[in-house]
């Protein structure tokens, strides 16, 4: 018999249909087996008025008569006339995936992620990630921007040197790009618009719940801009027609987390970097070390206060300091700031984004004053000697948007594979 | 005056309006300049009928009235009454955009990048690469495949190992994925059927028109298949579904190339290698080496068979040889074949694929049988002790796609910025 999608299983009421799926769970009931069966289309449940080999973790085929029953998940269930083991597991599952939920430590969880990814409920972060993967060029495209892909092997260290994997390139050295910076720049000279998801690589040294070293990049660059406002504004909207889409697509995986759906602001609220510092030294006696723009408390505090004042889960900090911009920021007019901009969201630093400088010479002083050699970046700074618009853009974190809309507690967990200083497997 | 986008321009006949955007080129004719200029949504002719210092490659914001034109491309021109030099170039151009072909050597065209990307001939390559990324997710979800995001730096070498570029990952060494294979075939145990769009890497060292050491892979793995026919099945919707996007809303850029649109048929015609080899031979005679599967010629001459007998610009071919194939392909009931299958287009592989082993035996002794080593791919291997159903998938080369579709000599044409054996820059 020829395979039902488990979605069109409600549409042959009274029929005899065979499914095709993994199995979810097995119970048993006295002498009936409630068998849930999950295949791409959706899960429901067979009922076995026999004994069945069936186990948790199959792969199977099931053959039955689609009946409602409105206590079942979907109202269909399927009572199971034949079955076939396509596949069975050779040896016990090292985790119950049966149950509600996994509970496990998060190096367990990583380290038998193949497995781990079965379970409905992390099933659930990865569906919401493939809508936040769909969302993003949906709406990118409405806003007139053009989808590139630029190169991850870089010929020469750009953007200050920092950070960066080294790779073996035939004779020669490469190096991993931290992001597609320069590419999307140039490309505003060719499309104007131009947005990215691709991966970035950065090889900072980091153990803390917020960083991989690998992630989703989430990339856009605007030309013909007024100022740092307009890429903010932009940003704005992208955000909240993103969030419309994941919202209502997602509406299932938030409810597994019991996250709520995420409200933007039409008009974000805005405050200088600056500023922000002395409301977190005001209101929660929090100082913020000289030494850095803000820390991850600071940026925690910053979201309270969004929340308190703006009832806002989100906020733009701006004006961040020129010491710690990259040299393609552009500078402010105020003394010692930058056109470079943060967007906070539920405690986390979201997005980055800045105007950028447009002329070749500020470009080349910028990058004196900060010690940043030109060497392998000629092809970057001498498009600057053609007419580049006012331009700016921003980088999202795609891994660490999933993470913050569901409530997850480490961004390794909404990243599938993820990588860190001792992690490269699985 | 608030920037009115080009193509906005036709709604407002008679009126003053201000758009912004770069000069593709100035012509003069006597006392009268007509001036094209490009935003990111399309580009009209400004008629100047006094001096101007607007020249091609600028970026301007220009004020004037809006007036039909049937001559002007678009059917409407723009009479300026003021204009604004926003950013002009501070060196000549070193190539002249203005002229309606660019005739570089592709050396010239590649090390010029940032500026040659801007001539509108160049620029349609990339809005046919920007339609191609859009059109194959779009397919895939409608075939219910969830899109994945998998980690490009691997832990150990897989794959059999060969032409991995190596990376110094902190205190350790890592490889840059040569394609997403492991790990989409995990993920058929978690969501059964996915994809991926995403960079691999191949440290080849070729030196050849089809040939890129990184690119854009669009991948897809499904389970619950019969056989590899039923990837086949798939991998020809597919195809067929994103060449009516591309075909549609490529129809610009088609033309610019003077590029058929491409017909897929419904059923694409299939034969097996060894039969292509005979037919090959005897129709043309060319006798395809025996150390290789099939080579670049008999590519080409698979598909002028496929043209000449099937009116094809696609051809199958199935049943390719154990030894050219990777460990986990699946076996063929054939005695030394696999059911692994090439899809040619136009002349040149464009997309690979197979049934894959889905058995954790049959997997090892076939790994054992080929030199194999499991080191470093056990998170791999111990998922098939877990019930994995038959599955198969396939990787579709990109550039490729957009390189044949548009008829360009060499893939690097199709290719923002490639890398090659000697290229890591622009």
């Amino acid at each position: 018999m020829e395979r039902t999608l488990i979605s069109e299983a409600n549409k042959n009421e009274g029929k005899e249909i065979t499914i095709q799926g993994r199995v979810l769970n097995v119970r048993k009931l006295g002498e009936i087996v409630f068998v849930q069966v999950q295949d791409y289309t959706g899960t429901i449940q067979c009922v076995f008025e026999k004994k069945t080999e069936i186990k948790t973790g199959d792969a199977v085929e099931i053959t039955g008569t689609v009946k409602k029953e409105e206590r079942a998940k979907g109202g269909y269930e399927i009572h199971a006339t034949a079955e076939k083991i396509i596949s069975t597991s050779t040896e016990d599952l090292p985790i119950d995936l049966s149950k509600s939920e996994l509970k496990l430590q998060l190096e367990t969880l990583l380290n038998l992620r193949p497995l781990s990814l079965r379970h409905p409920k992390v099933q659930a972060i990865f569906k919401l990630f493939d809508i936040a993967l769909k969302s993003y060029p949906a709406v990118m495209r409405e806003f007139g921007f053009t989808e590139i892909k630029t190169p991850k092997l870089l010929g020469a260290l750009t953007e200050g040197g920092a950070d960066f994997f080294k790779v073996e390139y035939f004779e020669k050295s490469a190096y991993l790009a931290q992001s597609p910076q320069l590419y999307k720049q140039i490309m505003v000279g060719v499309f104007e618009r131009v947005f990215e998801i691709g991966p970035v690589f950065r090889a900072e040294p980091h153990f803390t719940t917020r960083h991989i070293n690998e992630y989703i990049s989430l990339d856009a660059e605007m030309g013909f801009i007024n100022d740092y406002q307009d890429v903010i504004k932009t940003l704005n909207k992208v955000i909240k027609q993103m969030f419309e889409i994941i919202n209502k697509e997602g509406k299932p995986y938030l409810e597994a987390y019991k996250a709520e759906p995420v409200k933007v602001p039409d008009e974000m609220p805005q405050l200088k970097l600056s500023e922000i510092k002395k409301i977190i030294k005001e209101k929660y006696d929090y100082e913020i070390p000289a030494t850095t723009d803000i820390d991850p408390e600071g940026e925690r505090l910053a979201c309270r206060y969004a929340k308190e004042k703006f009832d806002s889960d989100f906020i733009f900090l701006t004006h961040y300091p020129w010491e710690h911009r990259p040299f393609y920021t552009m500078p402010a007019e105020t003394e010692g700031e930058t056109y470079g901009f943060d967007l906070l969201f539920r405690g986390v630093e979201l997005v980055t984004g800045s105007q950028r400088i447009n002329e070749y010479k500020m470009l080349i002083e910028n990058m004196k004053k900060k010690g940043v050699k030109p060497e392998g970046m000629e092809f970057y700074l001498d498009t600057f000697k053609y007419a580049m618009p006012p331009h700016g853009g921003w980088a999202i974190g795609c891994e660490r948007l999933v993470q913050l809309t569901l409530g997850l507690k480490s961004v390794k967990e909404a990243t599938l594979f993820p990588r860190d200083v001792k992690r490269l497997s699985p």
